[in-house]
């Protein structure tokens, strides 16, 4: 009952006239011979891989889940031939350089590959899902020896990368862990130590797994200071097995197909990737592609649950409705979707999808930007930007998604709570991506305390000028002034809100803490603000297109129904100047 | 690893300070026995019942869930012990009349009962789940042969009754079902239909199951004016079955002990109960009642979730917090319940499940003081506020119940996730009731459009007295000063509101349907600022006591981080105005 289809429509209007991508594409020396068309015909085949390949197995991998066996995991019945046609496919490979064997295609590109995997099969896509962070890490910090041995192996898929970071006792406090790392006498590293919550830590889609390892050298200061990152493979050069075991497989709420493990190091040898001490620094190249990738599984979320909530509430008849459609005579019952409630719902469905789609294409874009613009001013710009886009996509999108799949969810009614249609799965799986790759509360801390106040505002304000630039152009549409016009007064009160946290954590130094939260959705509906009022600018007087028309009410919707919940975050930020008690002991 | 203790203070608290109910039960004949210690004795006892028995059976039947095999249910090991213990405990009987051999105690230590009840095991307690809705149906409509043959069976336990309503094409839409009722030349019905979501429709807690069933008699007009009600017992008074067989059950997100059954009636026997064709009215007394207890659902998952959240949040240590409580030395990773995200999500936990505690209390208190009050006049004004706070308590408290446990499930970071904690069966157990009983979208409805709007704002004066009463009083004290002035300002503001949206039904009927959700939301946060102004006045002046203190430091979080949301509904009713368009067919 579950379906899927690619957005396709939607995608080509971000990438081609929201992004307006090819034009700066053909600014890049990599992607000069990029156009719109072959763009169009990547995302095409992406989407025929997505829901031809990877949708069929959603629902079954969730019922199979994964099983361990004594150390050895198997996945559900087609991840592994599902992988081989991904590799088969070039799209493990998409965003690599042409020089490293990859596709050497932008990131704007991938995050279109990456949003219809996620929409159709998250579990599946944990698998390859830190390869191309792994391989953006390896290829800036690891020596030449490890690049030559693992860099090639990485973008054909031969080999699957993990992260090793979790333990029992650090989570979220990296700084706690204390797995060790002993120096060899021949350069390499003996590796001790118990890792928890691994995905894809041992699986059955690839003869050898790379695992990407943090631990501390004997001489390690104490603290997150003293982390180094260290290359530990399953499978050592030579063939023999190394010391690292799986002790068993989690059960959880969601992505059950995905083999989340913990593992043991016992002794096992690995090589140190970048400095020694440096370990969390050369995690974080990989950590930030992986937050933009996790942002993504919120929009692709999303896309599922509008998706099948839009046509159930098309299909199924309840109740007569108060108002209908002109020309559409009585019936005993109506379809739902003519019921105001669900109409809201599914308006809201809508029109966060599509904007969070603007706002999460938009950051890859800047990456491509930021890695293969022509001119470094405006590289140094677009990366700062990057960086300050990244914890807002990844806990925005994160929460929307499971928050609209809860949503979505409600229009099946009792239908929604069964397997029968699998909306329940697109609820429980897009709950995790609140919590991992640093829970949402950490992002909220990041994008205020270092991204904003850390440099005293200057990223953000360089951001907002884009956005109060696309107010001034908007601003003389007829159909766009009064979304122009609220955008820029928006503008003003997320800076005047900003300015004041600033001032008032000299006095109160928790204070940013409290109100970090509410800081990050709010920017996360300016933003949406931005991405309505360009996407209505580029509709306007092209209603004749239902595509366009949609456009015009969606943004319409945004500006009635959604922005206002920008005026009661900035009211809690205001209300964070209250003290927050402790709880008891 | 998770953990219940049954909230006595608090109940304690609500019982006999923030209701007062012994007094009240003084002035009923039924309860004048009834005094505080007698009622904290039932409350404890129950308490040890919840902790003790249901809550060991919870995670485990989850896991086993409920096995269908040919027309037989078996329920999870365990549950037909516990159900045994609880008919003995008397628990079964315990708000049923005296002289139908109940306990004869009040609505509200029922209340109390089954929020430890559904903290503790959500899905065993769908079994007894309806008996006391099916009690007080039968007793009110049931003719005196029906009434003999099973009254006392149900207040025994005996029996268990189950509600056969929804069909694959009737759910939220009573008036499309198509079941059928033959008269017999006995007297009795032959039923034939198909019926899904059962909950109970087959188990083996009981040898005997008790159908009340929706059906159309062939003279009914269509719609929802022609059902009528029937009881259908599995086994017949003279021993044999019935004609009623168990097709399968459903394979759900949550509740997964208990049985959703689908249900075949071919020619069953059974006796109408009612009048002919007003089955809805008659099973709409069951209705009521169940929907308050699908709203104490809501509240004993937030309960749980505070519960277990606090507890992790206190034991679990992650990085170094910014302000810690005085007195503590500085730590290499501190609680995470000193960190300011953590301590706005375990506070608002605590503000709501107290505040909700409060006003689920009290509806059921309204309930005894409509049935058992001396005072007629009384009686009429206590069941028509119990009418109005009756989808309130069913809608706003199972969307907090649900996102509370999402909340809480956050503060878990990836412990939350597996099973290991259970908090994600509480995220999922918890959904359901947001749906069934009529979802929360109806249940908005039914709050604006009949119970407010549909008597000319009359009832809801009355409960804005109360609130303006609390007010007056709250106001002389220093400590609730700030609060009272702010619960008349919104009592207000609310009474604005919902004029205007009375006068702009007239001209846009569809209007009050777009505002009916965001109306609901802002009553449910005027009535917790009526409970907590109320609660804070209590406490004050006896801050010595923790428990106190703790009360007015939630009051004081409520007014200002919680409170502030019934500006945005507010916002959201005045952005009702704006049409919504249709959506594509």
């Amino acid at each position: 009952m579950w379906h899927y289809q690619a957005p396709l429509r939607d995608m080509r209007f971000v990438i081609e006239e929201w992004l307006a991508a090819p034009a700066d594409w053909r600014r890049m020396p990599a992607f000069e011979s990029l156009d719109s068309e072959l763009a169009a015909q990547v995302v095409e085949e992406a989407g025929r891989f997505a829901s031809g390949v990877l949708a069929p197995l959603n629902a079954p991998g969730d019922r199979q889940g994964c099983r361990f066996d004594d150390g050895r995991v198997s996945t559900p019945d087609g991840f592994p031939a599902a992988y081989r046609a991904f590799v088969d496919g070039g799209w493990a490979a998409l965003a690599c350089a042409a020089e490293d064997g990859g596709q050497g295609l932008p990131q704007l590109l991938n995050a279109a590959l990456l949003e219809m995997i996620y929409s159709t099969n998250h579990a599946w896509a944990m698998y390859p899902g830190i390869a191309h962070g792994a391989y953006e890490c390896l290829r800036a910090h690891g020596s030449p020896e490890l690049r030559e041995r693992y860099l090639a192996a990485i973008v054909s898929g031969e080999i699957l990368p993990t992260m090793c970071l979790t333990e029992p006792q650090a989570g979220s406090d990296v700084g706690l862990l204390r797995s060790r790392a002993e120096p060899a006498a021949d350069g390499s590293y003996r590796i001790s130590g118990s890792k928890l919550f691994a995905s894809g830590g041992e699986h059955d889609l690839t003869e050898n797994i790379l695992h990407l390892v943090l631990a501390r050298l004997p001489d390690a200061p104490p603290g997150s200071r003293g982390i180094s990152l260290f290359l530990v493979p399953k499978r050592l050069p030579d063939g023999r097995r190394n010391a690292v075991r799986c002790d068993g497989i989690e059960h959880k709420l969601g992505i059950r197909g995905s083999a989340t493990c913990t593992l043991s190091f016992e002794q096992a040898e690995g090589w140190l990737l970048g400095e020694p001490h440096k370990g969390l620094a050369a995690m974080f190249v990989m950590m930030n592609s992986a937050r933009l990738h996790v942002g993504l599984q919120g929009l692709g979320h999303a896309e599922a649950a509008w998706q099948n909530a839009a046509q159930y509430a098309a299909e199924r008849r309840q109740m007569r409705a108060v108002r209908r459609p002109e020309g559409r005579a009585e019936a005993p019952a109506d379809p739902i979707h003519y019921h105001p409630a669900m109409r809201r719902t599914l308006l809201e469905l809508r029109t966060l999808t599509e904007g969070m789609r603007a706002l999460g294409y938009w950051t890859a874009h800047l990456l491509d930007e930021a890695e293969q613009g022509a001119d470094p001013a405006l590289r140094a710009r677009a990366q700062g930007r990057a960086m300050l886009l990244t914890p807002l996509v990844k806990a925005f999108f994160t929460e929307q998604g499971f928050r609209l799949a809860s949503a979505a969810l409600q229009v099946f009614g009792g239908y929604g709570y069964v397997q029968e249609y699998a909306i329940e799965q697109t609820l429980r799986d897009s709950r995790i991506a609140m919590i991992y790759e640093g829970s949402n509360e950490i992002q909220a801390n990041d994008l205020l305390l270092r991204k904003v106040l850390g440099d005293g505002g200057t990223v953000l304000c360089d951001l907002l000028e884009d956005f109060r630039a696309e107010a001034e152009i908007a601003a003389v549409s007829p159909e766009c002034g009064a979304f122009a016009a609220a955008l820029g007064q928006y503008c003003d009160r997320l800076t005047t809100a900003t300015e004041g946290l600033a001032a008032a954590a000299a006095r109160d130094p928790e204070r940013p803490y409290r109100a970090a939260g509410d800081f990050l959705r709010l920017l996360g509906l300016v933003a949406l603000a931005f991405a309505w009022t360009r996407s209505a600018r580029l509709a306007a007087g092209r209603t004749d297109d239902p595509f366009y028309a949609g456009k015009l009410e969606s943004a319409a919707f945004f500006f009635a129904y959604l922005l206002p919940e920008a005026d009661h975050r900035l009211a809690l930020i205001e209300a964070s100047r209250q003290p927050l008690p402790f709880l008891p002991e």
